[in-house]
C-alpha cells in the first residue's frame, strides 16, 4: 500500500561538470529534479511505500524523469501528455564558490505539469495513503495548479490522510505578497506545514523569536504540527502545544541543493509511520546533513546511515 | 565589412554521448545548433565575413549559443531578451544506427526569437551586405516571425543584397499545406532558392524530373539561383537558363545532422564572392562532405581542406 | 497483477570505454547485466508487469544492480543476503572489433544467487503469473541452483504458469554433456523452450534442418512452443504443430550483447499477453535488432519503435 | 573601434583533470592561456572593446587558441606564421593541494611570437586605441620580441594611447637582474605599472611599506598610475600624487591561476573608459576574486557579477 | 639487484567518480590497490629498487594490475594462476565527506593470492634483498597465507634480510583477538613493526603513553625498530633504547587512503639504504603528507618532492 | 638479458577524443608514442626481453612517457637531460573519417633526443643484445642523431648483434633525396631492412614487382633479410634467397596507426628467438591486425591472441 503520495513538478537539471560555467561548459550533467520527487525518494529510501504522483511529456525525456525516480523505489503515477505539443520543464544550475553564487535559470513555464487536474491523477490513491505531500511552488506554477493543489490538499484532509506543505518560497516564480495571499488559502487543509524562518517572515510576514512565530501560526491555522527550519541553527517543531528542537548534524557544504526537501522527506518518513515529532525532526536533520555531502537533488540515503549519524558513530574508513 | 548576414534560430542542442539513449544518459553534450548560423560559420570559415542576427535571452546560455558562434569568427548581432522572461530554444538529439533512427525532439516553443521584429535587427547591415540569408524554419516558428522574415527579405532585396532561402521543411513545425502557403509568399523576395528534390516534392508540389522541377520553379518566381539538392544523388542548380550538376562526394555517414546546412554555407562562400555557380556547387558539396565526419551541426573546416578534397587529395595520414 | 516473473543472476557487467582493452583501461563503465533480468526489462518495457526475482548482497552494489533495473519499472522481489559474508556476481566484457574478440571475464563464483532456495523467492507471485521464465545458465551456477530451478520451474508449471526457458548454453560454465544432463531433466517443466541452433547440436546433439530439430525436441519433451534461434538467419517455432519462421531485420553491429535476450523478451511480451506465436516471433526480432544499436545489456526499446520497425517505417531523422 | 590592444604570447595550456598527476594522466584538458589574452578577456567582457594581437603557427593548434579568444568576443589580429616551421608555445600545469606545490612546466622556447615585429602586427589599431597594454614576460622571451616590445610601447605612447604594463616577474625566463636590466628601460614608454610588491622587491630592488615603493617608483619613471598588488592583503595605487587602497574579497582557494590577470582586465575596464584609478582598482579586486571560483586561466565573467561583488550582494542560491 | 621485497594481495579498486555513490555511478574509477604494492611504489620512486611479489589470476584483469605498478618502476615476480578458475580480488571504494564517511566493500575472498606458497615465490631474491616487507593483512587472508607470510619472513631473517611488518588491523577480515593471536606469532621473525597506536591498543592490547607502549613491545618481541603511527599527531620510533619522534606534516584531507603505505614506504627507502630511523620517520611522514593530495592509493611521489617537503620549501606556483 | 634493445624518439601524443576536431576540442587524449618504443612493447609482450633506449627530460612528462612502456614490461635506460632546458618532444594527431584525412602535427623539433650521443647510451646492453632496431626517423630528427644512428648500427653489427631498420620514411621531416643519401649510408651496418613498397620506390628509387625490389636491394646492400611491406597486400621477405610471402588478415579500420612498427615488434619477436622468417612474418601480420583494433600507437596483446589468429580461432563472444 502507497503510504506516502507526492504532488508536484520534477524538472530536467542541466549543469555544468566541476566548477565549470554555464556558458563555456560542453556538457551538462543530467538529473531529476523536484522539491516533491526529492522528498518522496528520500522517504521511499527511509523505508515508507512512496509514490510520486505528476504530469509528464510521454516521450524519452519524460521517462528520463521517471526512470532516475523508480530507481530509487518510488512508484510513479503519471499523466502521460501528448509529447508533441507538451514540454517538460528544465532548469540550469551552475554551482559555484564565493563569492561567486550559485546560478539558477528556470525553464518551466508551460511545462506539462502546469496543466495537471485531479481527474488526471490518482485521488484514490491519496485517499487511501498516510500523508500527502505537496509544496508552496505546486501553486505558483499556474492558475491551474493552484486549484488543483487546493483540490487535492482538501480531498485527502476530508479522507484522514495526513497532509503536509513545505512552504518553500521562490522569488523568481512570485512575490511575498501573491504567495501569501495563496498559501494562505490552502493552510486549513494542511495538517503538517515546513516552513523557512526566513519565509515565514518574508512570506508570512511573522517575527519575534521562533517558538512564537510557531505557535503564531498554529494558532492562525491549526495546524497539528508546525516545523520551522533555521538553516544552520536547526529545526523546532510546535506539535500539540509542546516544543521539540533539533540541532544541525556537521555536514560539508559541498552539495547544498535539496537539503530542505531531504530534511522534510526525513521527517515523514519517521512521523507518518508512527514515529514522535522528535524522531521525524532528528530523521530530518540527518538526512539532511548526509544530503549534503551527495551530489544532485536526491538524498541517496539508507535508514542505517542515519543511525549511524543518529548514534554519532561515523568513523572515516572502516576497512 | 559584413558581407553575409543570416537571421534565424539557434537553439542549444542536448544529446546523449556515444551512442546512449536520452532516457537513459547522465551526461548531453551541448552544442549550439540553428540552420542559419551553421550556414554562417561554414561561410566565415570558408572566407566570407559573415554575420548572425537572432534574439536570444540575455543569460549565460544565451550567450553559451553566441560564444560557440564568435569562436568560429561569426559576428553577432542580438536583440537580447529579458533573461527572466525569455527562453533560449533547445532541442534534444539522439542519434541512432539502424534499426534505430535519430530522435529529435524540439523545445523551441516561445523561444526568445519568436517576438523578433525588424526593429530590433541589424536592418542598415543587411542591406549593406553582400547576401542575407534565412531558410524556410524561421517563419514557421511564429507568426511574428513570418512577418519578420517577409520583411527583412524585401527589404534586402530591395537595397540590392542577394537574399537566398533554403526551404529546409519541418514536418515537426507545420504541414505541407501551410509551408507552401506561407514560403510561395516569401519566393518573389528570394533571389537564390536551395530545396531537397523531396520537399520541392511534398511541399511545393512539383514532379518530374530534376531539372524540370528547377525550371519550373524558376519559371514561377523568377529565381536568379535555383539549387535543388538530391542527397546522394549531389546537387543541380539552374542559373541564366543553364544547368550545372554536382555530385556528392565520398564520406562518411557517422555525421549526417548539419549537411544540408554546410552545403549552403560553401555554396554561398564562393557564389557571394564573385565565384561560379558551378564554383559553389562544388564548395557545398565539399563541405557538406566534410561536415559527415565532423561531430556537432557546425562545419569545422577550412578552406584548404576544401580545396584539398576537390583536387581528390586526401590522403590518410601524412606523417 | 505481475504477469511476467524471471529468475537468475545479475551481474554487475565492468568495460572498458570506447574500444579501450581491460588492461589499460583507467575507467570501466558500470552496468546491469543478467540472461533473465534482460529479459524482464524488455517485456517491462513493451508492456507486461515484469517482476525478477533473485538473491543478492544488502549492499550499495547490490542496489546498484535493483536500481538499474527498477528504472525501467521492472519490479524486483530480491532475498536480501547479509553484505559481510554474500558477494555480488561480476563480469568484465571487452568489446572488440575484428581480429580482436569480445573478452569475458567472469568472476561470479560463490555470488549470492549461487545458495538461493524456493523459500526465499516469491514462489505465490510465480504461481499467480501468466509467466515464469529463467535460463539454462542459472541450474549450471550452483547444485542449490540446480534443485531451485527443477522447483520453480515446476511449482509454476503445476499453478498454470507458462514456463519458459532460454536454453544459453555457456562453455565457460560447464560442459555440453553436463549441461545436457541437467536440462534434459528441467524440460519436461518447460512449456516454452527457446534454443539457439547451434546449442541444439552442442548441446542437445540435434543435426539436420531446423524445422526437424524443433519437431524431434517437441515431441520428445512436450514443449507448448518450440523457438530455434538461428543467429542472422532468423527464427523459427513450432507450436501445435505449425511451423512459423520470422527473418531478422537489418541492424547495426555495434551493441550485440544481449541480443537473444531483448528476443525472448520481445517474444514474450506478446506471447504472454495472448498474441499469436508470430507475433512473438515478430516482436522479438525487432526488438533484437533495436537492442544491437543499444550499449549494455538492455533493451532501451518502447513499443512505438518495434511497431516503427515491424511497419517497416524508420526514417533516419524526423525533424 | 577597439579600445584596448593586448599583445604577448598566449601558450596552449595542458592541465590533468582532478586532482591527477601529469606523469599518470591519460587526459589533459587543453585551454588558451597568456597573460596578455587573459587581461583583453577580463576588459572585453566587462564592457572594453578589446583586442588581442600575436603571432602564431597557421595551424588547428593555434586556431585552437585564437577560437576560445573570440569565444569571449575579443577581436584577434594574428600575424599567421607558417604551419610547417612554427610552433605554438604550451605549457604543462598539473594543481596541487597542500604540501603538493603547483607545477608548471613551460614548453615556450621557439614559439611563433618569439620572432613578431611591429612590420606584423596592427600598429595603426594601437595608435587608434585608448589603451595598449602588455606584461613583463613579453620581452624575456626572446631578443626580438624586447625590441618589439619597445617599439610597441613608444608608438603607442607617442600617439597618445595609455600604455600599461604588468611587470609579472617569471623566474624560469630569466634573473631578477636580467629583469631589472630590461624592464627599467622599458619603462619611461609605460604609463600605468602593476606591479607586486614581490616582485618590486626582487626585480626592481625597492624596500619599505608599499606607499614609500610606489612613490618611489612613480618618482623615478613619472608613472600616470602605479598600482601595487599585495596577494591577499589588496591593492595600492598612486596617482596624481594620491594614493588609494583597495582590500580584497573573500574568495575561495579553488582557482588562483589567472588571478593577477583578471585583476589588471578589471582594473582597465574602468581606468581606459573614463573611470577613476579607485574604481579601477575595486573592479580589479572583483574580478580578481571572481577568477579563483572560475577553472582554468580566464575570466569568465559578467559586470553584473562584478557589481553584486562589489555591492555585497552575493546570495547562495537564487531560486 | 633488488633491495627491497614486498609480499601481499593487490586489488583492484573500483569507486565512483567525484562524489558520486556506488549504487548511482555509471563508472568507476579502476586502480591496483594493495598495502605491500603500495609500500613497493613508495620505495621505488623514492630510491629502492623494489620488487612485488604475490599470486595473480593469469588475464588481462590480473595483468591490469601488475602493468599499474610497473609503470612506477617496481619489479613484479608473480606466481601467475588460471585464469578459468583464478580469481582477482577486488575492492569498491567510495569516498565521502562528513557526515558520510568512506564505505569499503570487499570482494576479495578466494582470490589467487590466498593459495600462493613459497615455492611459488621468488623466495631466492628475497634471501638476497636487503628488505622484505609485508603487512598484517596478508595471514589475514586464508589459512595457507597465514602459513606462507611465516615461512617468509623466516626465511628472510635467518638470509639476514631486514624484516619489516605494518600490523595494519583490518576489523572486516578478523576480530582482535584472531589478529593478536597470529600476528604474535609472527613477531619473532619481524625486525622492524610499524603499528598504529590505536591497533596497539585494540589488538596488541597496549595502553599507556606512546612511548610506554614502544618499550613494552619491544621488549617482549625483540624488534630492531618499533614505529607507533598516531595520525595527526605524527609518529614515534625506538631503536637501540632510543626514541624518536616525528610529527606530521601539514596536508589536505582530500586522499587519505594509502597514507600509511606511503608512511611505510618513505620510511624504508631511507632505512634499508642505510638511513638513520629519524631520516626513515622524516621521508614517512613527508611522503605520507604528499599522498594526501593525490588521488588513489599509490604515493606518485619524487625525492626532489620529499626534499623539498622536509626543507620546509612548497611554493604555491613557481612560474 | 635483455633480447632486443630499440632506439628512437617516443613523443607524447596529444589526440582530440572520439571524432572531435584538435581546433574545438577541450580535453586531449595523451599517449607516449614513438617507432622504436612501440616496436619494443609489441616484441616484449610477445615474448622478448625488450629495452628501449633515449633521451628525455628528467621532468613528470618526461616520465610519463617511459612509465607508460614500463607499464607493458619494457626495461627503459634513458639519458635524462635537464628539465629546465631541455623538451619533451610532442605531436597533435587528429584521426577523420573520409573525406577527412588524419591530421598530424609535429612539435618535436628540438627535443631532448636531438642531442643523444652514444656516450650516453647503454652500448655494452647493445652489443650483448640478440637485436637492435631503430628507424630511419631517427636519423632524420638532426646531425647528431644521424651520427649516434650510424655509430649504434655499427657497434651492434660489429658485436654480432642482428641490426634491423624500419625504413620509415616521414615526408615531414625530409625530402626522399635526404633520405636517401643519409639512409643508404646505413645499410652497410643493417642486417634487416623493413621498408614499405611506396617508400622503396619514393626514397630508394627501386621500380618493378616486389620481389625484384627485394632481390635488387639484398643484392646491393647484403641484408640478412629484406622484408617489404604491402599495405593490404600483404608482405614479402627475402632471406637467403628465398622468398617468403604473407597475405594480412582481416581487420578493422579502427585504429590504423601504429600498424607497421607492431608489423616489426611481431616480427622481431619470432626472428630474433630463433624463429623462421615465415614465423616472424606471420607473427608480424597478425600483430599488425590486431592493432588495428586497438586505440593509440601500442600493439596491447598477447601471445594467446596471435596464436589464434593465426590458427584462425577468433570467435566473436565466448561466454
Amino acid at each position: 500500500m502507497t503510504e506516502l503520495v507526492t504532488f508536484g513538478e520534477t524538472m530536467l537539471r542541466l549543469s555544468p561538470p566541476d566548477d565549470e560555467r554555464l556558458e563555456t561548459a560542453d556538457q551538462y550533467t543530467v538529473r531529476a529534479a523536484g522539491a516533491e520527487s526529492n522528498v518522496a525518494v528520500a522517504a521511499q529510501r527511509l523505508g515508507l511505500d512512496a509514490m510520486w504522483t505528476s504530469k509528464l511529456p510521454d516521450s524519452p525525456v519524460g521517462r528520463r524523469v521517471t526512470g532516475e525516480l523508480k530507481h530509487h523505489g518510488v512508484s510513479v503515477d503519471i499523466a502521460w501528455d501528448d509529447a508533441d505539443t507538451a514540454r517538460q520543464g528544465t532548469y540550469y544550475l551552475e554551482q559555484g564558490s564565493p563569492p561567486r553564487g550559485n546560478e539558477v535559470i528556470y525553464d518551466r513555464r508551460n511545462a506539462s505539469v502546469t496543466t495537471a487536474t485531479p481527474e488526471e491523477l490518482p485521488t484514490e490513491t491519496i485517499e487511501n495513503a498516510t500523508g500527502f505531500h505537496t509544496s508552496g511552488i505546486t501553486p505558483a506554477l499556474s492558475e491551474t495548479l493552484e486549484s488543483t493543489t487546493t483540490d487535492l490538499l482538501s480531498l485527502a484532509q476530508d479522507a484522514g490522510t495526513t497532509t503536509s506543505l513545505d512552504l518553500n518560497y521562490r522569488s523568481k516564480l512570485w512575490t511575498p505578497a501573491e504567495a501569501r495571499s495563496v498559501l494562505t488559502e490552502l493552510f486549513p487543509a494542511v495538517d503538517v506545514l515546513v516552513v523557512a524562518e526566513r519565509d515565514a517572515n518574508v512570506v508570512l510576514d511573522r517575527d519575534g523569536d521562533t517558538e512564537a512565530v510557531a505557535r503564531d501560526l498554529a494558532d492562525e491555522y491549526g495546524f497539528e504540527v508546525t516545523v520551522i527550519t533555521r538553516g544552520s541553527e536547526g529545526a523546532l517543531a510546535l506539535a500539540d502545544g509542546a516544543v521539540v528542537e533539533q540541532p544541525t548534524f556537521e555536514a560539508t557544504d559541498d552539495h547544498p541543493v535539496g537539503t530542505g526537501d531531504s530534511f522534510v522527506g526525513g521527517f515523514l518518513s519517521q512521523y507518518l509511520s508512527g514515529g514522535s515529532v522528535s524522531d521525524g525532526l532528528a530523521w530530518g536533520a540527518a538526512t539532511a546533513a548526509l544530503k549534503r555531502s551527495i551530489p544532485g537533488d536526491i538524498a541517496v540515503v539508507s535508514p542505517d546511515e542515519i543511525r549511524s549519524i543518529l548514534s554519532g558513530d561515523t568513523e572515516a574508513i572502516s576497512r
